[in-house]
């Protein structure tokens, strides 16, 4: 049963209601330049009842604000590029950049809702959905993000009477009437949905929306009163979730390190595999899947030449390479998470990620680039990404590549006196030497804990290099194989 | 008649051949490196006759290459996006950031010349094509960038032989003999567009692609050349035009100032024109036209205001505010039309932007960010910038809003006095007071040269800002009732 925040419609004092509208107009000014100078994002989620005006209600809010710094996204049905991407694809890349206020029509929770009401998902389904709607919102949430969930409710008679107003109109339609029909039935399937995506930073606000004005003053109050006490308690949107304990595991100090291939053997083994990576990639394109493949390593472990090998195996057109580098401004100004959606490769494409997400938990965390509980949360953040992925039928396949310290030592050694190897080595990758054991750590914890059923860590011996890149290629095979 | 750089292919020796990629593939990492050093892009367009082998060209140069810094661009028929938008847009979106490669494949060039050989482009219209693909390519060469074009060049025997060795495999499709029938006639159509798409420093170059491997050679040869000379002289890619005249017109002197509205007209002629405003953008949706309308104007002049009147007449979900400020590092890595072409918007949608691509012959041009050179050679490339929009069905309507010196005077210190408008004031403001005579002379050059038939200058008289607001409303909906 659903309870609107706001009584039923009352009469109002002309004067004074605009009077609070103008209040209201410079308050959201004010929060506006708040936001801005903190430059945190705000999502502003308007869903609601068919009818109640949901479209106006945002029309107002804008009309309030600042729109300069605002961007509304109204989706529409699936573009190819939506279809052939995972359902949160869309609404990652639409973030908000800190100091922006992103307002959201037919989003995320009534998309999912929408499919429910009219039978067109599966139970199971649905809780995945569910799922992860929370997952999305806790990651932004976790970021620092507020998000406000609006509500805009019409009870039956309110709903039967805005049905007569447009009887008569090109605006009625007989869905309308059906729905009135199965309003109770609808009632209670909205009314799970909702339960099932708040917690207690993203409650949902019921708005009574038979008064257009006063639905739109209270959305509107709403979104006040939520930024206020979101910019009072900077860590009311903190997670402070504190169970972390370091892996007791020695993942790395357990690979054998020792096997080689010889010349001959890799000249065969080699081409034997990149013939059966062209074929099955070829088998990816025609079922529509897509790829992603992580390298992470230790500094001068050879990522580049095995992805280099992979490569040879493709034809260009369908691969790409990203290197993780520093983030560029429009990175940084969101969610670490969002740099990477934007790679995620569509349908029939394979993307190579030369370093990648886990550099949250690896140079971040030990440099001190990201705070301990933020690394802390991102192995959930990171297995949940991954298995959005998979939910849609992207394969994420991830390469630990491990050589060990003497072997690292030669190989800046012996890049110094490579002339066109020199630029490969800077002071820093010695300092990074230094901090071995706690990358060793790291490494640890992070194979514990992201090494999911679905996405195994592969964990390299690359002190061959030879051995290395035929086995990579190996792995590769046979996870484009598996039916996972 | 196309003449291909290099001579029928020959026997070679083996071990030579091989040492003669060895040292392709270090001059060509050598000159990524360079390129990057230099943040420069570099566009590689492979083109070519059917059956002569992009793909593998592409391949092997890409294999040959640091794969982290190439961006292999394999254009397939439009998407939905690239369709609801201008042809040139999706080539600009993927423009290569500085220091980077792009490589290309069935590029701008190709898909125009495919229409022409299929008979499905109208000569006025491949006319048009063609004018717009040589004022894309100039943009991005006067901008510093590379552009090397390859035609990979088979001739009727050659062809005749590739499919013979195909005839009965899967590879044989009826275009094919077909094709081969036809020669002579495709040979003139794309020899006429070759010449027709290049100029001094963006030539074609063709290349016998009878053997892959030495067409292959030569494609890496031609580009290590193609970047050597360029890289040798950084003035190469610089026009050298110099015949800019000051507009001697008095365009701002002109405006008079004087008009303004009664509080009471204004309010019926508002409310008016925000009804026509709602029902023209209907008819601009159900013909899947777009619109870009374009806000400059000394500060304080009333922009802000204007637009936030224009925007309540709409939808919020099929409008969108873009504010130029300072471009983002993503952005200054590219020509600077790019973060405009980016917020263009897709058939059925309004960008107003809140300053634009006009910044570049105002605020740079004053304050020296750019060179002479450069915002002179502006005025042409904002010019066929907005005859491509138009092109493609994009109105574009552009306001100069307008006030004496006093009146911003007034305005600024009005601001001032209200606390809440305290925050859009600062000493800039002032500073940029002492530049109004520069400002006056680069407003005069931009509105003489860049006010065409199709796109005018509206200048508003803004000192009252109702008749500003009002009359902007007005002139609005003129444009989207005209054909233009």
């Amino acid at each position: 049963m659903l309870i609107p925040v706001n009584p039923a419609p009352q009469q109002t004092d002309k004067a004074e209601l605009k009077q609070q509208q103008e209040e209201l107009r410079l308050a959201l000014l004010e929060r506006q330049r708040k936001i801005r100078q903190q430059h945190r994002g705000v999502l502003i989620v308007v869903a609601g009842d068919d009818r109640s005006g949901r479209q106006h209600c945002i029309n107002t809010l804008v009309s309030w604000l600042d729109p300069r710094f605002v961007q509304v996204h109204a989706y529409r049905p699936n573009g190819d590029q939506e279809a052939a991407h995972p359902f949160f694809w869309r609404y990652w890349r639409d973030l908000p950049a800190g100091g922006q206020l992103g307002i959201y029509l037919r989003d995320w929770t009534s998309t999912t809702l929408d499919l429910y009401l009219n039978d067109l998902i599966s139970e199971q389904k649905l809780q995945q959905r569910l799922t992860f709607i929370n997952q999305f919102e806790r990651d932004l949430h976790n970021d620092g993000a507020l998000i406000i969930k609006l509500w805009l409710h019409l009870d039956k008679d309110a709903h039967a009477q805005r049905l007569t107003e447009t009887a008569n109109t090109p605006f009625f339609e007989t869905k309308d009437a059906l729905a009135l029909h199965n309003f109770e039935f609808a009632s209670e399937r909205i009314d799970h949905v909702l339960k099932q995506t708040q917690s207690k930073h993203r409650r949902w606000t019921i708005i009574n929306s038979e008064d257009s004005l006063q639905r739109d003053i209270v959305a509107a109050q709403t979104v006040v009163k939520a930024i206020d006490a979101w910019l009072e308690d900077p860590n009311s949107t903190r997670s402070d979730k504190h169970d972390f304990k370091p892996s007791k595991k020695p993942w790395l100090q357990k690979i054998d390190l020792s096997p080689s291939l010889s010349k001959d053997d890799y000249k065969t083994q080699l081409a034997e595999q990149q013939a059966l990576l062209r074929h099955n990639m070829t088998l990816i394109q025609h079922q529509d899947q897509a790829v992603v493949v992580v390298f992470e390593g230790v500094d001068a472990a050879g990522k580049g030449g095995a992805i280099r090998r992979i490569a040879h195996a493709l034809d260009a057109g369908y691969y790409r390479i990203v290197p993780i580098a520093a983030p560029s401004d429009e990175e940084k100004a969101r969610h670490y998470l969002w740099r990477f959606w934007r790679h995620v490769p569509g349908n029939g494409y394979l993307t190579i990620f030369d370093r990648s997400w886990y550099g949250r938990v690896l140079v971040e965390r030990i440099e001190g680039f990201a705070e301990d509980v933020e690394w802390q949360q991102a192995y959930a953040e990171i297995n949940d990404f991954e298995a959005q992925l998979q939910t849609h039928g992207v394969k994420v396949i991830k390469f630990w590549l491990h050589i060990d310290e003497k072997e690292q030592l030669d190989r800046f050694n012996a890049r110094e006196e490579t002339p066109h190897k020199q630029h490969k080595i800077t002071e820093e990758d010695y300092r990074n030497r230094e901090q071995w054991p706690a990358y060793e750590a790291a490494i640890n914890d992070m194979i514990e804990y992201t090494s999911t059923k679905e996405c195994p860590w592969h964990l390299i011996a690359a002190n061959d290099k030879r051995h290395a890149r035929v086995e990579i290629l190996k792995r590769l095979n046979e996870a484009l194989q598996s039916d996972n």
